[in-house]
């Protein structure tokens, strides 16, 4: 069987049907030999990608049922996975989309985590915090605490405006989903939705 | 009369009780004979302005009733100004404080429209857009529709939870009001803050 590969903006990652792994984009050379099916959605390899004999880009399979322009194909890979509900990646970026009856509705996308911390110490070095869980049920007391909650809240409770059930994913998809009600937390949920469309590519 | 002058991260404000004007910090020298009370968050120009002589820092003269650390002394002096509901200064960064009966809740800060415009492009060239007016009532169904709604939706609804009387000001104050019901800009909110104390000193 084939490898899959989902190459994101930060990190590649690697799935062989049991064992999941990251890499950084410049291992993937070690891995070009090798039979992969890959979705990138990193514009500056996509050549270089091309250029590895044995690699299938499943883009072109990949179809969805959406009236969103230019749906990157590792939203849309996500989405396949799930019929009802919002699917949630936080990676380099958040990505938030909304499937109902395995239709997309629409989606938003939120700086992820670490762009968001430098977009706060880019303000001020007063701003200069780590994100972390915020204050449940009041307004913070402190700096520290003002900058995880205006980070996270408003973002988690519009997310639990738009569907009771919430699929979360990727590097902070685990404290995303700690944060809201009805979310759990699956960070296979890529590979499923890949898996559902390599049958006689890989 | 003394001129009032609010000093932000970015830009430096003064209100001479009819004019409101902003400068760049760099500008501040040519002020510096003139009598000005003034307040200031820019960590870097503090002994500056201890230099002047005919400047008052009001910061010593500004008390409110809060259990909050650390409160800057820009949002104290906006909190002055409003005994009941949110103040929003929408700056460099967006704080965001509740207050109740002329007292201080507790309060947020989110990036400001430009500390996000350049979150979104440090993710991804993809990203890259100027934060717009988003989409009402519907989710986006665009990439420049989605990074405009993930940066102002989650937050304008979430302020919206906090309280009905919305108090914006700052740069961007007059989008904010544009998103939200019962929000009110005020250009000049800080400088009514400020007028409240400084009677015997200015």
């Amino acid at each position: 069987m084939s490898l899959l590969c989902d190459i994101g903006n930060s990190f590649a990652h690697f799935y062989d049907g049991k064992r999941l792994w990251s890499v950084g984009h410049e291992e993937l050379e070690r891995y070009k030999d090798q039979k992969v099916c890959y979705i990138n959605v990193k514009v500056d390899l996509k050549k270089r990608l091309e250029d590895f004999s044995n690699w299938i880009d499943l883009e072109p399979y990949i179809k969805i049922d959406s009236a969103y322009e230019g749906l990157g194909v590792d939203r849309k890979a996500l989405c396949l996975a799930v019929e009802e509900g919002v699917v949630v990646d936080a990676g380099s970026a958040i990505t938030v989309d909304l499937m109902r009856e395995g239709k997309h509705v629409g989606g938003f996308i939120y700086p992820g985590i670490k762009a968001l911390e430098g977009a706060y110490a880019s303000i001020s070095s007063r701003l200069e915090y780590e994100i972390e869980k915020p204050p449940a049920k009041r307004l913070p007391l402190s700096t520290r605490e003002a900058v995880s909650y205006g980070a996270l809240v408003p973002l988690v409770e519009h997310i639990q405006t738009l569907h009771s059930h919430i699929y979360t994913t990727g590097g902070d998809g685990r404290l995303l989903a700690s944060l809201m009600e009805g979310a759990s937390y699956d960070r296979m949920l890529i590979f499923k939705g890949l898996e559902k469309i390599k049958d006689g590519l890989c």
